[in-house]
């Protein structure tokens, strides 16, 4: 599994054959979410390197505005899970971690509480979001040069107040997404999945006037059919829904809860 | 360079020996900010490699929820420099990136400009930093497995309205950070970062209720002093600092921005 060449992986994920001199990376583009996983327990020793991998991330400023908390217990699991859609993936993978955007370590060990007066900012949001991103993009980069399979739940924001009750987050913490790692199971390891060519996505200079999306539309039309989905909705159409109160299952009310632990603020 | 073995970049980033059993994760402990770059060109085809990688990573709902701006252009690079801060790094690596939060793509291609009405909401400006951070963290790694050096510039936020105007930015799209990439000048190369222990990061099951960072101030003080930067300021009181509205540097602002281009508004 992850098994495909860079070039193989290009024109999977592209389709389009491998540019010119493209050279090899390893796993890097052989990603896919994996949401069926075996019953072998992956050893703590793993885990410990991949949240040494984690931690090896660039954090802004050093400030380290994460943490991790992974969810091991069976009953705290299907509490969590049942506040994260009720998830195969979160229910059965071998590990579990609820990635926090996290500026209390800062706030609870400042020299005077008053100091970090701006840690309601906006700015000091998007800093823990992004820190909580780098690491946890680092621990799956980690995990699949292990063969291990991972996947990100977004559903961890579905019910913020919830997760927070569950795993005793104080304020100016905020689980942002929850990570699934485990051994894939052989038999529904999932294809690579198609992405926006990089014209589409790297741009020179300066932003274009134009975007185009109708070539990756038709290539996730043949996608979507592939895998019995096609339901005459193209890709862009789907996310324009995706972006709209009906698709976001009441993470309309994520700013209500940020501000109530004193994020995100002003 | 980027040479120490895993339990050598284990021990270096967290003081303590490697734990038993850790697995080999190739160069993924070993990163550091790189801000000296030699001169040698990096060929376009290995840009388009990480590109590939950067856009392999995950994407919340398939939403590819971010762009890549390139900066190569000498006067454009000078300009956009003068609004970062003027680093070295920004000025001297062959390639610069502002990497973007972009809502614009789905708004642009919606069905019905009305669709995507929660495109302003708090959860869709999160889920649009965390993918721009995803990609950039596989595109940083896929760097330094090639032995490029890499260092990411939160100043992009500092003046975000004259980063829009300078890269053409439309409304729903928000320069998070820039990333320059480059090959490491061997003499001015960094010594691995600590970073806390993974037991101040990694909680199992609930967030505690205690914090240690005694240790990794400890820690700090000593590394502060062998770069001859100790002002007798331990890292937690420096971090508090750095969150606080003199150590934002104008991001205070960047609600007012934001809210202007249409995202974060409730």
């Amino acid at each position: 599994m992850f098994q495909e060449s860079t070039a193989e992986a290009w024109a999977a994920r592209f389709g389009t054959p491998a540019p010119e001199g493209l050279p090899d990376l390893g796993r890097l583009l052989n990603h896919r979410s994996v949401r069926d996983f075996t019953s072998e327990p992956v050893p703590v020793a793993m885990i410990e390197g991949l949240v040494g991998a984690a931690l090896s991330a660039a954090t802004s400023s050093h400030l380290h505005a994460y943490s991790l908390v992974s969810v091991q217990d069976p009953a705290r699991r299907r509490e969590i899970n049942q506040f994260c859609g009720d998830q195969r993936q979160v229910a059965h993978a071998p590990w579990f971690f609820a990635v926090c955007a996290d500026l209390n370590r800062l706030v609870s060990h400042a020299p005077d509480p008053a100091m970090p007066d701006a840690v309601d900012t906006v700015e000091m949001y998007t800093v823990a979001c992004v820190d909580a991103a780098l690491a946890a993009e680092r621990m799956v980069v980690a995990a699949e040069s292990l063969g291990l399979g991972t996947c990100y739940i977004g559903a961890l924001r579905n019910h913020p107040h919830e997760v927070r009750r569950i795993l005793n987050l104080p304020d100016h913490v905020f689980g942002v997404f929850g990570l699934c790692i485990g051994w894939p199971s052989e038999e529904n390891f999932p294809r690579i999945k198609p992405r926006l060519n990089p014209e589409q996505i790297w741009f020179r200079e300066q932003y274009p006037a134009q975007l185009d999306v109708q070539e990756f539309d038709a290539r996730m039309t043949e996608e979507y059919a592939r895998d019995g989905r096609d339901e005459g909705v193209p890709w862009s159409a789907r996310m324009a829904r995706r972006a709209s109160l009906r698709g976001l299952n009441g993470r309309e009310k994520l700013q209500e809860f940020l501000q109530a632990v004193g994020l995100n603020r002003r």
